[in-house]
């Protein structure tokens, strides 16, 4: 079999001394913390989309990646070279885990049945390249943005005939993740909301969404599946207003049509950031609701205003991830997919490589500083002391539904001052950084 | 009784083609469309806070308004004056409403019983000028964000006396509002967020969030309150992460809570765009959802990220939101209160009358578009035909539940082209102008 | 000849009561307003990629327009479809000029010099159509942005090859744009800044850059080229900080490189908000330091972080631009560009008729208010009188250079109390809306 | 002498591995990196107004904070205890250097006079404590932006006698700054800008602003000050739009009015954000332009739109701010003005303590990655390496000035491809994680 990657051995792990750029510093993947491996902390996965399909385009400008396995004529040929590098990807770097989109394993045809005989065929394939190295599905997905016939939305599209086929799509992208033992399946609404309200009927755009989410777990019921169904928010981009804009505006729409018990969240980085909030501020929201599912690891530039998707190298945003991670207990059936794409400026086969390396080893740190931190129980410890006064007295009370207005309105009337205590945000700061500089 | 505006007489309705700035050209409050007239379209209310209370103070510099009624030594008196005052600039501007907060109309003591007690004096009073002026409160709240007691939260305080505190804040300003007839009572919770998740147990704010909004139910019941409840989204400022982001936010909380038949929404414009949506995104989500029950009006400046509270003057945001205020049959016990402060450059009393004629004849202007829009069925009729194909066909048999996966996917199998129209968004922009330019 | 849009007749005035969508409503081209026909006031221009090439891709998905002369097999023949189109399309729509990038009116190939004949040409082509047609180049510019080569930018690139393949682009852009009557030439530098400054040296990419703006004057002389040359400010996208972030940018760089009195700048809508200004800020900063040049005409979402380009329909935005035009006497050589494209859900052909007619309107109803905004010195009054302190006394004293610090001081010492003005910003805003709504 | 901070001893460095909040872990003042000390490279300097003024308002609160020295009935007594507790603060602290505006030392009075008086006398008290002490002045400034009188601008107001009241208070600013050996005065104009340009005379407004600043030159000689003078950009707030939005703004504008060798830029970090660009761009800027002239040491939060002044804890920002000014060569006269506040929520005496301490180390911690990186030319040969193509050839040729477009053209056609490298952007970030980490 050809290889694509030649010039590349299997990444090691030669810590923060070795000074090779193709080898992990922090990323030592039979390390224990707390009795499990950092493999087994992070569930890294491959993209499929940004690392073999990507080719450096951008709103302004052409193609600067110059990728061996896109060039082959032939449909099928081109898709399974395409599988090819990539197995060969997570073999030389380690990756256990991939992601993928349906069009992104093999082109569609013209006729949807055409598209799913293609599929049928590439998923062989695939089947036999995870038996051969052992790699896993952590999810599949459906694009359903791309093609124009989306250009109004999928389940959301004026347009009934987009209905039915964004259907027939994610049933066949269910079966094929069901089939590859798939541990999750993802829906992202790219196109599910609005360009202008002049011309938008939002009311049944979302009854809609969720008539098609409803059939979504009829039909996981139907074959089976026992993987995850997670919607993953997104504020914007393409579209001018998504429906999922952010982990609570999904909880609000699950909640009203009673499908909240069947979905979970992807989080992604450079999504939470575009609608106003930290990473970790999503990944806190769904832990505190029980559906924190899976993570799409990537980064945002705060000073722009679109999905960057770059690779997440920011030691802060990490560790902060994996410390609502480390207090999840783990993403159960998720992992860490990246989700990230390299600057169009880094189009050469190495970077690939170079940029796993940056962020795998930026989680793997951030994972041993939050591991510690926890362990520690810095902010733990903090926090308990801060809101002790709800586990006694008047506080107690409140937790226990035992006073209401009346009662604490007498019970105020008494306080001749209410004292609060600093929040320290900069001690906790400094208390982070240190950990930061100093955890090995 | 002392006049504090001597030099303005009653703002008439004069017409377009007036040039005496001090009169109505657009808010003729007796005219009719649609069986209601202006004045009960809009409902427009007086803000005491901004109008009566702010001085022009700003984060880098000191008072520049000199308010006349503000001055008095006593804290009764002032009190009085400022209520005189409110009530003057009410009748000669023809507001019929009023909203406060209980700090609004008296300063605050340092018990809480002696806040009370100021507080009843002063309640005497207003209800006194409401008989005379026939002026009516469109809401009452709570201002548990100002004082330092308020540092960490109100309800979500990580101390309990400081949640016992707002409860009894919050108690009598309801029995005030009660009192006073007010239709409904508003949440605003200004520091009911984080401003750093290192020291914050966020799983208890918010169930504490929850358990106060039940007490405000249950004393809601007990006292006989027959207003409505609301809750006022906001994203950010003062506090980092507020927990009502935004409408959305506000009903995945209420509805994992349980309280979501209880409560509506006060939506405000800037609130709306510091959320990333737009004014019309936010009416338009709580009216689909039932929720939409009263409106801040104002403006943000959409190159500044901070709250700017400008009065409304932009005819595309006003003419938007009274769409959908039409399209939701009005506002029911809700209206329209200038939340809007006159700019700090504005700082003559005179300034007040002329912003609020800004903002109440935009806005005036904004009803007639919109009520033409809506007549003439410029938009329905388009997006009428736009979702056509949900009324038969494959179409309908979504919308009826006929259908699932599979069903779905065999009918799409059989389309050989999928057919979209054109958005149009441009055309209907174009629309939107010419009736904002034509209508009389 | 084919023609390319046959259900499209000539688009005329028919005034703001036509029901007729393929009509104008206020773009009366021949009505005349102080000396000037709107026509010779507004100098609209189409955009031959946004208008011609674009198909309707963004990032996340695929062409959804269908252009037939984008359809043609041979190079040649399909530039020359493509000028066909966009000559056919200037007629009906009765716009004068057209603005290109080399890139736009033929393909390049993979040799500059098989690229250059290529242009010859279709150049020849074009004028021909000039001739017939009476159409005229507003201005030409270089695409050296799209193609990998400039991944790292063009005259700021690393690599002195791209420095020299922009260069030998740009000359023969300027020798096209002279031969075709151009009465502009644009520099736009999309790639011109940094991804990052870990990798780059910004001082010597400046002095590049200075140093390519001063070949291009040398050679407009050498060539005797009698356009106006124009900078594009742009603060970023595609490149993550771009050189030309605003005009304030611009004029710092050519003051350094006293390149200042050789160039003018191209405003566009879209660019001065994504750097954080108003348009009419950016107009505003270009007229009073005598470089305003041109427009790019076109709006951006204020809620979206990318250069969305949509039609320009906010009629603020358009008078405002169109009052800083009028007190500019005109833009000279300059024009309105609209550099603007239909949504991408507006995919059909007529939307490009649409989407023009709503800008093409705005902008004609933007300057008939902003000229009568002027006539009636709205605004000029009361700035006059508002600075009228500077006309005597010590104000005068320190426009005349009369005194310094210590007379000033002296002065100050004898002032009892500063006396200031309101600004009246809410008065003045609702006096551009009482002209928006009632200027025929 | 009353001590204000009591319960805090000398604050020392103990290193990373101590449990001590009250201590530095990375700040060794002593530590010598390149011939320097620590001390003389960061020359950390004390904020007079957020340190001792500042008391925890908000827009939406009052203060939170309770300073002894601040309770003094007493103006010159406050103003002396003020000072006592900043010099007490200093001490402790081990800074060296402090900066004021004139109204944070002595309140002013109702008349020039009177307030040019008090400014005397609190001069003299705080003269001698540097005497005893050792701190130093690093720079001081005008408050032209807190009084009502300066609602319009103070040097760019329409009120003539607002000029010459700036003039008055800049001149005694200078006056005292000179006396105690400053060594810089800074000018932050943050009136100086405009609301709205419908009643704006900007071409006024920026001339009279040349004109304040030249006098400013003039007097500066005329007192023979040493110091240098400095401009500190920002782009908005409180004013909508700030004349000196950024340092490429600010070079603009002193181009044009030939000040630019008489004016430095204090670069503010939340201030860099807050117009777009990083820290390190307009350090950057500044620093290959020769104007960096000192640092007003921060942080915003990038999600937030306003100048939340928060104290430097982000270790990336620190470090590529160092790396900029050990590319300088240092600050020159400038230095390190923490321009930062506690958090609201920080409201303890002792806060004060941990936010500087948290300030500190991660400038220092900063410092010693930067110097290492700069020392190791971790990022210096890879840039030089990037653009050796202009040190031979044709690359030299452009930058000798011995090529133009016609040779360059000509040199272009004989390229049958263009070779680029990648930006290498990923590897980067990760090599300066790797320092971040590993650099003790």
């Amino acid at each position: 079999m050809k290889e694509f990657f030649p010039e590349i051995k299997e990444i090691k792990y030669e810590g923060a001394e070795s000074k090779n750029d193709l080898a992990f510093k922090y990323y030592n993947k039979d390390e224990v913390l707390g009795g499990k491996t950092m493999k087994e902390h992070l569930r890294f996965a491959m993209s499929y989309w940004h690392t073999l399909k990507a080719q450096g385009v951008d709103m302004f400008g052409g193609e600067t990646m110059d990728r061996e396995w896109n060039k082959y004529e032939n449909v099928l040929e081109r898709a399974k070279a395409r599988a090819n590098a990539g197995f060969e990807f997570m073999q030389k770097l380690g990756l256990e885990y991939f992601c993928f989109h349906d069009r992104d394993i093999i082109d569609e045809s013209m006729m949807l049945a055409d598209s799913n005989k293609l599929l049928d065929e590439i998923v062989d394939h695939i089947e036999e390249l995870m038996k051969k190295t052992g790699r896993k599905l952590l999810w599949g997905t459906t694009n359903a943005f791309s093609h124009p016939r989306f250009v109004h939305g999928a389940s959301t599209s004026p347009n009934a005939d987009v209905f039915a086929y964004a259907a027939a799509q994610v049933k066949k992208a269910m079966d094929i993740t069901n089939r590859l033992g798939g541990e999750n399946y993802v829906l992202w609404g790219g196109r599910e909301g609005y360009e202008t309200l002049l011309n938008t009927n939002s009311e049944l755009e979302y009854d809609n969404f969720a008539r098609f989410l409803k059939m979504v777990v009829d039909y996981k019921e139907k074959i089976g599946f026992k993987g995850q169904l997670l919607i993953e928010p997104k504020p914007k981009e393409p579209t001018k207003h998504q429906y999922d804009f952010d982990t609570a505006t999904v909880l609000a729409f699950l909640r009203k049509y009673n499908l909240d018990k069947y979905y979970k969240v992807n989080i992604e980085a450079n999504h939470a950031t575009l609608a106003g909030h930290t990473f970790q501020h999503e990944l806190n929201l769904a832990r505190i609701n029980g559906v924190l599912g899976s993570i799409d690891a990537n980064q945002g530039d705060m000073l722009l205003g679109w999905d960057t998707d770059q690779f997440p190298t920011n030691i802060y945003d990490t560790t902060l991830a994996m410390y609502e991670v480390v207090k999840n207990k783990g993403l159960g059936s998720g992992g860490l997919n990246f989700d990230a794409k390299v600057r169009r400026g880094s189009f050469e086969d190495k970077d690939l490589f170079l940029a796993y390396i940056a962020g795998m080893d930026t989680f793997a740190k951030g994972l041993k500083i939050a591991y510690r931190l926890y362990e520690d129980k810095v902010f733990e410890d903090f926090i308990d002391k801060r809101y002790e006064s709800y586990k006694t007295g008047i506080g107690k009370d409140i937790i226990d539904g035992k006073v209401g207005f009346e009662e604490l309105s007498k019970y105020a009337e008494t306080l001749t001052e209410v004292k609060n205590n600093s929040g320290r945000q900069e001690m906790l700061e400094s208390k982070l950084n240190q950990y930061i500089f100093e955890v090995k």
